[in-house]
C-alpha cells in the first residue's frame, strides 16, 4: 500500500471522495407511472401492514418457559356391595400423588381384593380346555395373567362344565371384562384443579405467574373458572374442562382419557406487562375421531401390597381408568429487535425492485411505443472485435445504438 | 419455440451474449462521496459485526434435546413425641421415586396416622354447630374432609362446649392448620442431588453429557457443585442450590417450593466439541415476588395403606411439603449453514440500497446544485402521446430534457 | 399540504404520472454476457433448487405438541432362595405406574426385606472399626446408611473379628455390592410396549394419533412393530427396541439405562394429511461412549411399607435397576405461507444483484477494453467548486468525461 505511489493514492481518494449513483430514465408516462406506483403500494402495504403490522416483523420472539404445579379438591362418596360404604378423597385418587405437567384422576376402576401368589384357573375367556393336554406347562401368552401350570381345572365351581388352564399368578386373577357402568367415581365431575404456572422468558427475562397481582386470597378460595365471568381464576371444576372441550364427562369417565388444559401466554412484551395474561384452552387429546374406536380411553394398573400376620405378602391391584390432565403450556412473547427488523426491511428494499422489473416488462414489451423507451433505457456498447456487427447490422437496434450517443 | 425463426433465435442469441449493467453517473463530490463511504461503511459494519460475528447470522441452529436421571443421597433423624427417634432416607423422603425432569424431596410435613373409614367430627375451623339441625346430611363442602352424617358432636372431649358437623371419612381427619417450624426434616439441608443429563442436537447429530470426559470415578465420588472451584462436578448441595437462587433454605423448607436447576448447553459447533460444556445456574420458580402470598408453597398429600389383622384398611396420610427440583435444560447450538447466511447476506447487500438511496436524497433535493444532477442523473422522456408539454413546457424540465441528449 | 400551491400539486403529479427506471448499457460481448448469465443461472438454481425444494423455504413451519400413554404387557416368573417362586406383572415392575413420557421397566433389584427401625451394624466396606473409640456418636457420613450410634459392633455373627460401627437406620441395612448377574427379570426381553401417540400442530390445527385409520382391532391385538413388515404397529418388543439401537438387552438389564423410543412426524401438509406418518427410531441415551464407565446404568429406591400386628412399621426396601424408556416426540410440519416465500424470493432477488456486481468488476477492471465499457457506463460529473480538475486534468479520464455529454 505504502508504495503504490500516486495512481494509488488516486484511486483511494476517488474511491472516498466521488459518489456514484444509477442513471435513470423518467418516463412521463401516466399509465406506467400509475401502475409503478399502485405496485409500490401494494408491495409497501404488504411489508408494513401484513409483515409488521400484523406478523409483528419487527420483533424477536421467544419461546416459554414453564413450571406447574397441580392441587386437586373434592371427595367422593361409593356404596357397593364389595368395599361397602367408603369415601375416596385426594390420596385415593389421585395417582401418583404428583406428576410434572400432568395429573391423574382416577374416576373408575376394576379393583381385585386380596390378590396372592399361588395356583388359580386362568380367565374364562383366555383359555377354555378340557384336559391337561390342552394346557402347555410354563407357557405363557401375550394375554396371560400367569404361567400356566399344565393342569386344567374348573373355572367356576359353579359350573363345573367349564375348565380353564391353571395357571401360577397373583390369585384370584384380575376379571377386567366388564367396567363398571356408570363410573365408579362419578363424582369427580365437581373436583376442582387448581393450576399454579410459573412461566419465564429467559432472553427477554421476564417472570409472570397465572394468579394475576389482582387476585386476593378470598378471591381464590371461592373463584371457580369460567370463560366469560372467571377468566383468570385459576380453580378449574373438572367438569367444566370436559364440557369445554366438547365431551360428555360421564362418559368419558367410564373408559377414561387424556385432555389437555392449554395455557397461551402470547405476550407483546413492547406493551405493559400487566397486558401479558395467561388464556385457558380446552381440549380432548385421545380419541378425537369418534370412528376411531380402536383401544379408546385411559387406564393403567396399580397395587398396594400388604402383608398378612403370618408374613404373607398381598394386594389389591386395582385397574385404574381416569382422566389425566396434561397441562400444556404454550406462549410466544416477542420485543422489539433490530435483526429481524433489518432482515424484513432488507427483503422489502429487495421487493421494491419487483415493481420495477415488472413496469419494465411492461414498459418495453407490450407498449406501442416500446422501441422508442427502449432507446432511451439502453446504450448499446458493440465489442467490435466479435463483429456483432454482421448479426446486428440489418436490425432495428442499430438505429437505436446510435439515438443515445 | 422451435417454429419462432429468426427473430426468435436472435432473441436467445442476444438473451445469452449481452450484458447489462445499469449507467452509473459518478459524482465527484467529498461531500456527498464522504457521506456515502460512511453509510456504506455502517450498513457493513452491522452486517459484519453485529449480524455475523455476534449473533453469528451464519449459522443454522438446533435446539436442544435431552435427557435427565437424578438420584439424591442423605440422610436425617428427627425426634418427636408422635412418632419417636425415627431416620428418614431416600426411600422415604423421595416421593414419588422417580421423576422424568424433577425430583422432589420431602422437608416437611403434617402426618396424620391410623386413618379408617368411618364417623367423626369434622374440623373445628370448618363448620361448627349447635344442633343435628345445622348439619346437612350428605352434604359436602370445597374444603371438606368427608360427607356430613347430619349430627353435630362434640369436637374436642376436653371441651364439650365446642361441637362440629359429624362427618363420614378417613378418621381422625386430618389437621392441617399449624406447619411444624422449623422444617421437620431441616437436615434436606445437607442432602446432595447427582444429575445425570445427556444431552442431543438431532440437526448436528452431536451428543454430549454432563460427566465430562475429564471427570474420573474418584473425583465425582467426593465433589461437590461449586460455581467457582467445581463448575463441572454434577452433584449439588441442596442448601447451596437455594442459597445461589438468593433464598434461605431453611425458610423455604418449612412450606415447600420449586426451584429450578437450569443447565444451559451453548454450544457454537464451529469450535472443538471439548469446548462444548453445561452451565448450571440457580432459580426459584414458584412465587418470585415476596408481596404475594397467595397461595404459596409447594405441597401435596400421599398415603401409606396398611391391612390390620382384621382386615380392616387403615392408612397413614401425609401432607408432604418439599422442594420440588426441576431440571430445566437449555441450549442452542450453532453451525454454519449456507442457508441462513444467504439470507442475511441477502438481506445486507439489500441494505446497501439503503446508503444510495439516502445520499441521492441529499444530492437531488438538499444541495445547492441540485438541478445540475438531477440533471445528470435523469434523462426524461416525454409520453408526446399525453400531451405533457402542456403542463411542463414552462418548467427547468424542459432544458434539462435536452441536457442529456 | 393544502397551502402547497401549484408547484407542490406539480411534485404529486410527477410522482404519480412518472415512472423511473435504470438506465442500461447493454454490453454486446459473448465472454462477460455468458459468464452473467452463468453466474445468474447458478444463483436461480441455489433459490429454486436448494431454498425452495429441498429446504422447502416457501413453507411456514410448526413444532409437534405432544401427548404420550403407554401400557406394558408380560409377565415373568422368578425362582430365588429369598423369595421362592414368584410372579411379577405388570403392577409390579412398572414404577410408577404411570409417567407422563417415560415408562420405567425393572428388570433386576436388590430387595431387603422387613427392615425396621433400630440398630444394627454399618455394611462392612463403609466402617470398620476396632473399639467404640473408632465411632463418632451422631455422625453420619454421604455414603452412610444411618447415623452413627457410637458403638462398635460385630458385623458378622459368623465371623467376630469384623466389626463395623452401629447406627440407628432402618435394619438390617442393604448391601448393595452385588447386582444379580443375570438380570433377576430377564424375562423382560419379551415384554410388550404399547404406545399411544396424539400429535397435534396448533399453528395449522392439524391431529393425528399413531394408531392410524387403516390400523384395526384384530391387527393390534397381534401385531408387533417391524421397521420393515410392521412399521406402523405401536406395540414394541423391549428385546426388538433395544436391539435396533444396537444395544444387547440382557447387559442392559443388568445395570439398567435409558432408552429413547423417537417419533419422528415430519410432515409436508401441502400433501395429503395421509402421508403424514410416523416414524420410530431407537436410541440408547444414557452413556454412549463405553470408554465411559463413570457411573453406568439407571437404578433408584422405593420402599413398600407394611405395618406388623403389633403397629410396628416395617418396609421392603427395593434398590430398582431397569431400563427407562423416553418416549420422544419430534416432528415439524411445514405448510405454503407467504412471509418465509417473501424473504426468500427477497433475499434471492437480492443475491442476483450479485450477478451483475460480479461482471462488472470483471468487465471495468479485468478485460481490455475495459476503459472503452467504463466510459459506457460511468457518466462522470464533475463538482467544479472543488476544482478537481487540478487533480484528474491530466488523466485518462478526462476524455471519458466528454466522451458521454
Amino acid at each position: 500500500m505504502g508504495s503504490c505511489g500516486t495512481s494509488c493514492g488516486q484511486t483511494v481518494y476517488s474511491c472516498l471522495f466521488e459518489y456514484d449513483t444509477p442513471r435513470i430514465v423518467l418516463i412521463k408516462s401516466r399509465k406506467v407511472g400509475l401502475m409503478n406506483r399502485l405496485v409500490q403500494l401494494a408491495i409497501l402495504a404488504y411489508v408494513i401492514g401484513w409483515v409488521f403490522v400484523w406478523q409483528k416483523g419487527y420483533q424477536e420472539t421467544d419461546s416459554v418457559v414453564s413450571s406447574v404445579t397441580t392441587k386437586v379438591k373434592g371427595i367422593a362418596l361409593t356404596n357397593t356391595s364389595k368395599l361397602g360404604l367408603r369415601i375416596w378423597d385426594v390420596a385415593d385418587y389421585v395417582v401418583p400423588p404428583q406428576g410434572e405437567n400432568s395429573v391423574f384422576i382416577m374416576t373408575n376402576m376394576i379393583i381385585t381384593l386380596n390378590q396372592t401368589q399361588g395356583r388359580c384357573p386362568e380367565l374364562d375367556k383366555t383359555t377354555r380346555c378340557h384336559s391337561d393336554a390342552d394346557c402347555e406347562e410354563g407357557y405363557t401368552g401375550i394375554h396371560s395373567n400367569g404361567v400356566q401350570t399344565g393342569r386344567c381345572v374348573v373355572y367356576d365351581p359353579a359350573n363345573v362344565t367349564i375348565k380353564t388352564c391353571e395357571v401360577f399368578a397373583w390369585c384370584p386373577v384380575e376379571d377386567d371384562d366388564k367396567v363398571p357402568q356408570p363410573a365408579f367415581l362419578k363424582a369427580a365431575e365437581n373436583f376442582t384443579l387448581l393450576v399454579k404456572n410459573n412461566i419465564w422468558y429467559p432472553k427477554f427475562n421476564f417472570t409472570k405467574r397465572n394468579i394475576l397481582p389482582s387476585i386476593n386470597q378470598t378471591y381464590l378460595k371461592n373463584c371457580t373458572y369460567h370463560a366469560e365471568t372467571d377468566p383468570f381464576c385459576p380453580i378449574f371444576r373438572l367438569g367444566d374442562m370436559v364440557e369445554a372441550a366438547g365431551q360428555n364427562f360421564q362418559e368419558m369417565a367410564v373408559e377414561g382419557g387424556v385432555m389437555g388444559l392449554q395455557i397461551n401466554w402470547k405476550c407483546d412484551l413492547d406493551k405493559p406487562a400487566s397486558r401479558c395474561v395467561p388464556k385457558y384452552t380446552f381440549r380432548r387429546i385421545d380419541n378425537k375421531d369418534v370412528a376411531h374406536t380402536v383401544s379408546p380411553g385411559y387406564n393403567f394398573r396399580f397395587a398396594k401390597y400388604f402383608r398378612n400376620a403370618d408374613g404373607v405378602e398381598s394386594r389389591t391391584l386395582i385397574k385404574a381408568y381416569g382422566i389425566r390432565f396434561d397441562i400444556m403450556v404454550f406462549g410466544k412473547a416477542g420485543k422489539f429487535n433490530i435483526i429481524p427488523t433489518m432482515i424484513n426491511i432488507g427483503s422489502g428494499l429487495a421487493l421494491f425492485g419487483v415493481a420495477t422489473v415488472l413496469c419494465d416488462v411492461i414498459v418495453l414489451y407490450f407498449m406501442k411505443k416500446k422501441y422508442y423507451y427502449r432507446e432511451k433505457k439502453y446504450k448499446y456498447v458493440e465489442d467490435y472485435e466479435l463483429g456483432v456487427d454482421k448479426i446486428y447490422g440489418s436490425q432495428s437496434e442499430s438505429p437505436e445504438l446510435r439515438g443515445d450517443q
